[in-house]
């Protein structure tokens, strides 16, 4: 019997801030497509679109008037998931019908008032803004609520349903439940190992470069060894930094930094506008604990998900389908595999080059 | 302030099979959708195309040829996720680098020659065939594998490589993810409740009617109080049954009918191919336990998920991203608006309506 090699052979891998796992089957990519094929996000905006709900001076479909703004702009989503002021109810019958009425809020931020331009394409300094933007934030809405929940959809092909490059803040008062588990298992982490779960892992990630796709003085941007999307990315501080709104000014400056690298990689990866759902997890709050039942966070370690849909080229993605929804997460190569190809990138934008 | 009422307020509802929780958010349907439209399934296929590699008689990718099938055909897949003779490894290092190599195999099922001929299409007879070649896949698989997993990705929208009606059927060694969180769940609620979670769950349904779609003697569909996609159903059997390959000839018989009975519903709903994963939850394999350590699964039911992408209409998904992948899976719609819709469709197929 030949020895085990991760590249050719099957495997499972453990995702330790979920407990989940994902089968690996390296060579599953080579298999022939017959399905569907999606359309390239190829095409450029314009700056300014008098027909976009997003871009300064319009009026959106709330029949409010967007401020002709120059900085990243935050409102409130005119079609919230979640409202301020949800009247309090629970029930739960037999353990079975098990319901909680919840209360939160949905915000929009556009990320500047050029149409056209997506993260990648945006100065550092532009992407700083949108940093400083997103801890005012955090600021703000942890005074009512427990988790804030900053993100992006990012393409089309991804949910996005309008091209204006904005982003989303959703409040919740309770934890929903993916925090609530990055929350327990770095808990049992820190009691289990004594070390902080996320700040061990990257020390290990450096060390080794073997999935390190960009990284500056304060930031790492790997493929986890747990990846579940072909190519996921896990952006980790170096230092310990609990939640966004603790970062100096000068890892506010650096994390800019590199969301524009990893951001220009994805798009020339496949030389298209690289579609995503991007996210941060930050502590949670505890406005409704009392002193004594305030619980330590530093177990926390502040940390972004990159969950790119695309598989193999601009125009076919990977679906998380049947297997996928019934058993487990499956992905089609390696993450070293993913890793390799994302740092053979050039760190100049496609469109720049052509320039 | 008013008082709660689940089709107008925010709320979370838990599901006890995986112990997560799903955000509603009753009236976010009603939003603009400036978003990206689907190709709708409405095209005719032929009964036979020489270019499939799923028809009788045509050569696959691999050379082999498939034979002259009349009933539903089973092979290996030629590109299969999991393969029979991995060579055995593990590593768990600082429990963050945690790998195993994986035993299985990957079948495809045709589910009858004639490549035009979804689900809703075949005769109640033509879908017994697939019951009991799907019974015949367990009672051969789990010889050597712990679990069967047998499912079906339905329609290019969702990521099915090939349009010929096929399910496929992976097995493998250890019990995956999401079927290892509902053995646990059934399991803890027969310990707490002296009851079968689904057994109770399926009376409690059928009492009410509420979120009830169609029903037969011997099963019960219903869009389950916790589901996460927007009409997603759950096929649960009326007797207590742990395995699929326990079904009597008639509980066989009444689940060719309840599948015909589903799926010409889901195609009614928006006139056309409606696309879906499905697949089946049955209790585990121990090969690897001896008799003394081997558990017994009476805690286990059988049962089935859909899990349909559509959300407004045959060209419209819902996006399960963004908020969805970083905090927690969020719906448009309560699932007793999901039920009342599909129970007021036609009985009959909307292809024989017009005949
Ligand atoms: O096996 P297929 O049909 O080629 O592929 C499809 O089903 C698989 C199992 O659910 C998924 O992993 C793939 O992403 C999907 O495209
Ligand atoms: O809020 P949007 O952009 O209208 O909608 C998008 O993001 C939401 C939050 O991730 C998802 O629930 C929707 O399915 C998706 O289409």
């Amino acid at each position: 019997m030949s020895e085990f090699n991760a590249k050719d052979h099957p495997h499972r891998r453990y995702n330790p801030l979920t407990g989940d796992w994902v089968l690996v089957s390296p060579h599953r990519a080579k298999r022939p497509w017959q399905g569907q094929i999606e359309t390239a996000a190829t095409e450029q905006n314009p700056s300014y679109d008098h027909s976009c709900f997003l871009c300064p001076t319009n009026t959106r479909i709330s029949g409010d008037v967007n401020p002709d703004y120059k900085k990243p702009y935050v409102f409130t989503n005119d079609f919230a998931a979640l409202t301020a002021d949800t009247p309090f109810y629970q029930r739960s019958d037999d353990d079975l019908f098990v319901l909680k009425a919840e209360r939160g809020t949905s915000r929009v931020i556009c990320y500047s008032p050029d149409h056209s331009l997506t993260m990648p394409e945006l100065s550092v300094a532009d992407i700083q803004n949108i940093v400083e933007e997103w801890i005012r934030q955090y600021k703000d809405l942890s005074k009512t609520y427990n988790w804030v929940q900053v993100f992006e959809n990012k393409g089309a092909i991804n949910g996005c349903s309008n091209p204006h490059p904005h982003g989303q803040i959703w409040a919740n008062s309770t934890v929903p439940t993916l925090p609530a588990k990055a929350d327990q298992a770095q808990r049992e982490y820190l009691a289990k190992h004594g070390k902080n779960l996320l700040l061990n892992y990257a020390a290990l990630e450096q060390q080794s470069g073997e999935r390190t796709v960009v990284e500056n003085e304060h930031w790492l941007v790997v493929v986890p060894f747990w990846a579940s999307w072909p190519f996921e990315t896990l952006v980790l501080p170096k230092a310990h930094v609990r939640r966004m709104e603790e970062l100096t000014s000068e890892q506010q400056a650096a994390l800019a930094d590199i969301l524009q690298q990893i951001t220009i990689r994805y798009d020339n990866l496949f030389q298209c506008s690289f579609p995503y759902s991007m996210g941060w997890h930050s502590a949670p709050y505890q406005n409704d604990a009392g002193a004594e039942t305030s619980e330590s966070i530093d177990h926390w370690q502040l940390h972004g998900h990159f969950y790119p849909p695309l598989l193999r080229s601009a125009t076919i993605k990977k679906f998380m389908v049947g297997y996928e929804m019934l058993a487990e997460t499956q992905r089609d190569m390696t993450p070293e595999q993913a890793a390799e190809r994302l740092k053979q990138q050039s760190p100049v934008h496609y469109k720049q080059q052509s320039k």
